[in-house]
This record gives structure tokens, C-alpha cells and sequence, in this order.
């Protein structure tokens, strides 16, 4: 296990409390203490941490710390199993495929859905993608972390949906901030408010389910519920009662300004699945590799 | 039961088939058809209809339309229980009760958390605020259309919170557009990737609760688990790779500004919450009516 920063840290630990021999390496060997203690062992240096065992864990910084933690060292490679779970872009993880290849290793990229305080419980889920025979070799310690879910051979795959669901996220958090900064000006707490708005937000979440029909798909005018030009209207109304709240509606005024430019450009019967042709400045095909 | 459009239809089904006696009107006579088929009463003239019982329901387009319904027919409110579910602003619905109060009704406002199909089903639930006595004089019918949850007697109340349920929802739904846009890229459908998005935002729709905490307290510096400039640096890296796929990241730049424009002014170790003060252009109190 290399790298022991707040999420290193928690996967050895998940690793050591599932009754696996873990060695650790951190560039700071000062947080390798709290680790031994439990029971790890200590790797002197790289080439050390590289060779103590079939499965190697990479947690660091970014793209570029796992080259300069690995590249003077890349002939300890061959023969093992290279799992990165460090956040990359899909290209980053692309990269990192290729050059464990070239090095004779076996090569998966993670991408972790949790937070350190999360990790080894049920909460915790992580994505991986390339090799389907690195999966194997490492599945037993992958699951300490969380639940474990491949999503195919393409290393960059996991980089992607692990971007993608955290835009989804951020979007989420958004809108949340929006809500308490709006509840606040009529006296209501967030501690009041959240209950209502988490129950209503998880049930909204299965809005994803029913749109990705229409969108795969490209029809979003058969069996409107809620037409655009209806939901652009009543966007503007609420937008202006932020305003007239001292909320800055910023956060939430793009999407208006879409649902208006759709309106107008005559979708108004239309579902707001269709604002995605609006993000997408080229066309792709959806359904194989672009 | 006074307008019959898509929602009010369905409320009126709820009613009906909830074993409630229901009298109906619409401005357009054609719609009641369907209902009294189903066994409504159809009330010739609006007066008709407010003499027909206890509690009556206005679902009508908006704020507007409400009163072009009921100003002539004033008279026939005394003594009866006003129930408004047509969307209005917290100060329409203030408007709403003064003008029901001073025609001798009890009134109360409500916000459907819901779509018509889910009416009278175990996923919808409707927020009232106003008259406890309208309240109770309503609960029979009001339990057929989903769990009812009273927020208060401030008439507005539910029109405030219902606008920051939308709005916590429209961010949301951006996400998940941005979301869907960017797996696209990567060939993946809409459909494959639905089902770990819904359940991702679903686990993290947890947030609510934990960043109440903080908010109430405007404590955005202790115990960080994920700094803000470490989510700002992240957030920049994840437009980046947006963009060079092709996919516009309108939805989600204004919260990459409010991330940085605070990791520039000081606050990069504190957690995403404090964005709230950046929202928030008057100082508003907590806990009492503002
Ligand atoms: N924390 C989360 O909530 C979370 C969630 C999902 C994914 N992740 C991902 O997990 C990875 C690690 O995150 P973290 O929270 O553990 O970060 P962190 O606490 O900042 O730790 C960073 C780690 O990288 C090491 N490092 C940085 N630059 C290095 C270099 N040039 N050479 C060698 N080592 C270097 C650090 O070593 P030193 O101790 O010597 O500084 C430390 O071990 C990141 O890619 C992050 O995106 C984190
Ligand atoms: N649909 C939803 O998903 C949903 C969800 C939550 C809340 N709501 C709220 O429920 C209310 C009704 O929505 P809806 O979906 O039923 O809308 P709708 O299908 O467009 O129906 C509008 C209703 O208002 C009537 N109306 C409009 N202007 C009028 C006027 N000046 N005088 C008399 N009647 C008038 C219409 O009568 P005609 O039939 O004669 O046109 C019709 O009965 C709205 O406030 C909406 O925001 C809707």
C-alpha cells in the first residue's frame, strides 16, 4: 500500500482489519506508525513496498505522484498487480494502463465513491476498470474497501463514471445550498429543513432511471408530464423569489437560462431530458466507444 | 374541488376513490366528464361548487387564476375551509389567507411533492402550512392525496419550503444532465450508467444532514473531512476534462467560482458549507420569523 494520506490510510486499515498481510509506504514515514501499530509492516523504501507482495495499492495525490513514486522503480513491477485508486481523468488512467503494461504489470484503476470515514462499511463503493485478471488477483483485498463493481476492460472507464458521479453530486450539493440559504430567510434551520429535503432529494434521485430512456433514446416528446415551457415559467418565478430573498440565485440560473433558450426554440412541449442536446457541443453516438 | 387540470384531476380521483363525496368545477366543462363518470357531482357555477361542502380545494394554474375563480363568489367562503394547492411565492399564499380570513374561511396553503401519477400513492407527500383548525377540518380528504406533513401556521411557510424543495431538486437534475453528457463520451448509455448514478445521489443526499449542522452553527471550519481547496482543485479538473470532451459544463461553473473565489479569500481549509455565506447577500437570523 502506497500512499497513507486521509484515504491511504483508511484502505490499510480496512485491509489489515479484514485479516490481510499488508506492507506500507508513505513518503512521510511518520504516518506509517498509527499503521504497524495495528499490525502492518514497514517497507524501508519503494522497491521494498513494491516487492512484499502480488498486489500493489496506489493511493496518492494525483497523476503525477503516482510517476514520481513509481517510475525509478517500474522493474519491481513485472509479474504483479497494479491498483490505482489515486483520482485521475480517464486519459491520466489511459496512460497508467499503458505504462504498466509496457513495465509487465497487471493494471486496474478504482475510483473511490466514499469518503476515508466510510470505508470497509456497507455505504462504501468502488468502481474499477481494466484488467479483468488483476480484478481476480486483487478481489480479495478490493473488497475490504467497499463493495467492488467492474465496469469493463477500457482503464478509463472508472475515471469517467467516478467524474460523472461526482458532477452529479456537486449539482446535488448545489442545489442543497441553495435550499438552506432559501429556508433561512423565512426562520427556517437546515436542521429543520433537512429531513424534508433528503427524503425528497432520494426520491427524486430515480428521476435519473426514467430520463435515461428518453435520452438514450433522443425522444423527449412522447408522454410529457411536466412540459418544459411549464417548468421554464415556474423556474423564473422561483429564481425571482431568491432574488427578492437576498439568495443569489447563481448557482441554479444556468439551467434556467436553458429551459428558457429550449422554450424559445420551440421544444416547449418537450421534457427537460432534451436540455442535454444543449451540453453537448458535438454529436457522439451513444452505445460503443467513441 | 375547483380546477381540473392535470394535478386536479388527479386529486379529485384520489378523493373519489378514497370513498369521499366530490363535487367538481372547471372552467373548461369538458374535463369534469372523466370524474363524474368516476362518480364526482358536477357543480354547475363556482358559487355551486363552494356551497357543495366543508372543504374546498383550489388547484388551479397559479396565484392569479385563484382569485379570477373565487373574487365573485367571495360570499359563499364564510365559515368553510379553504384548502389552495395551486403553486404560489410564500407572499401570494400570505395574500391568500389575509383575503380567505377576511371572508370568514379558515385557510390553508399546500405544495404537492409530486407528480400527478404519484397522487394517492405511499411516494407523494404534500406540505401544508396556515390554520391548524383548516387542518383539521381537512386531514380526511387531504390523506387521500399522500402523507400529510403541516409545517406551521404562517401561511407561506409551505410555499417557501416547497420553492427550495424544487430548487434543491433542479440542482439535481442538472447533475445528473452534465452526468448522463459526460458518459456519453465514453460510449456509455444513459441507461448502463443510471442505476450507480440514482444510487450514488442517493447515499449522498445524506449531505443535507450533516451540513445542517454546520450551517445553523456557521462552524465551517471544524473536523474537515474533504477540504474546499482540495475540492476546488478537483472541481477545476474535472470542467477541464468536461470541456476537452465536448460537454459545456455551464451547469456546474458557478459552483467551481464560489470553490475558488474562497480558497482565494482565505477559507481552503474549511469545509464546502461555508459556500452558503457566498449566497447570502443580507445577514439573516436563524430560528424566528424574519
Ligand atoms: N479524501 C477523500 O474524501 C477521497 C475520496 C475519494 C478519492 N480520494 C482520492 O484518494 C487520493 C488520496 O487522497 P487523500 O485524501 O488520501 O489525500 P491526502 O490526505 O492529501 O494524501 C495525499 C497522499 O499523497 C502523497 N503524495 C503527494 N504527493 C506525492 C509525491 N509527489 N510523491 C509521493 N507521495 C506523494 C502524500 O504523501 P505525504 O504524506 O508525504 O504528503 C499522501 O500520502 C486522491 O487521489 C483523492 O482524490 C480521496
Ligand atoms: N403537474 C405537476 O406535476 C404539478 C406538481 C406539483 C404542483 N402542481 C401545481 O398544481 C397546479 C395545477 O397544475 P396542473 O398540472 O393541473 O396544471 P394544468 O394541467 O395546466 O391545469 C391548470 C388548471 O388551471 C385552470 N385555469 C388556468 N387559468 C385559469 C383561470 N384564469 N380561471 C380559471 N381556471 C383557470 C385550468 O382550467 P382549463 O382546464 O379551463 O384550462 C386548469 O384546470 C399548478 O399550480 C401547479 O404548479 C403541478
Amino acid at each position: 500500500m502506497l500512499g497513507l494520506g486521509a484515504m491511504g490510510s483508511a484502505l490499510a486499515t480496512a485491509l489489515i482489519d479484514a485479516g490481510h498481510a499488508v506492507t506500507v509506504w508513505n513518503r512521510t514515514p511518520a504516518k506509517t506508525a498509527p499503521l504497524v501499530a495495528r499490525g502492518a509492516a514497514r517497507a524501508g523504501d519503494i522497491d521494498e513496498a513494491l516487492r512484499a507482495g502480488q498486489v500493489i495499492v496506489t493511493c496518492l495525490l494525483d497523476h503525477t505522484a503516482v510517476h514520481d513514486v513509481l517510475d525509478d522503480h517500474a522493474g519491481a513491477l513485472a509479474g504483479r498487480t497494479l491498483v490505482n485508486v489515486t483520482n485521475t481523468t480517464p486519459e491520466g488512467s489511459a496512460e497508467l494502463a499503458s505504462w504498466a503494461a509496457c513495465h509487465g504489470a497487471e493494471f486496474l484503476d478504482g475510483g473511490i465513491m466514499a469518503v476515508p470515514p466510510q470505508i470497509g462499511t456497507p455505504s462504501a463503493f468502488v468502481i474499477y476498470s481494466g484488467s479483468e485478471q488483476a480484478l481476480e488477483t486483487a478481489r480479495p483485498a478490493l473488497e475490504a474497501f467497499g463493495d467492488v463493481r467492474y465496469l469493463g476492460s477500457d482503464p478509463s472507464l472508472a475515471a469517467l463514471q467516478d467524474l460523472a458521479l461526482l458532477s452529479g453530486m456537486y449539482g446535488m450539493l448545489g442545489g442543497i445550498l441553495h435550499a438552506f440559504a432559501l429556508v433561512r430567510t423565512g426562520g427556517i434551520t437546515a436542521r429543520e429543513f433537512a429531513p424534508v429535503l433528503r427524503e425528497w432529494l432520494t426520491s427524486m434521485a430515480a428521476w435519473a432511471d426514467s430520463a435515461a430512456g428518453r435520452i438514450d433514446d433522443g425522444d423527449h416528446a412522447g408522454d410529457v408530464v411536466s412540459p418544459l415551457a411549464m417548468q421554464a415559467a415556474a423556474y423564473d418565478a422561483f429564481l425571482t423569489v431568491a432574488r427578492d430573498r437576498g439568495v443569489n440565485p447563481l448557482l441554479l440560473e444556468p439551467l434556467g437560462q436553458l429551459l428558457r433558450r429550449r422554450t424559445d426554440d420551440g421544444h416547449g412541449h418537450e421534457d427537460i431530458t432534451g436540455v442535454i442536446d444543449d451540453l453537448t457541443t458535438t454529436t457522439t453516438t451513444t452505445g460503443d466507444n467513441a
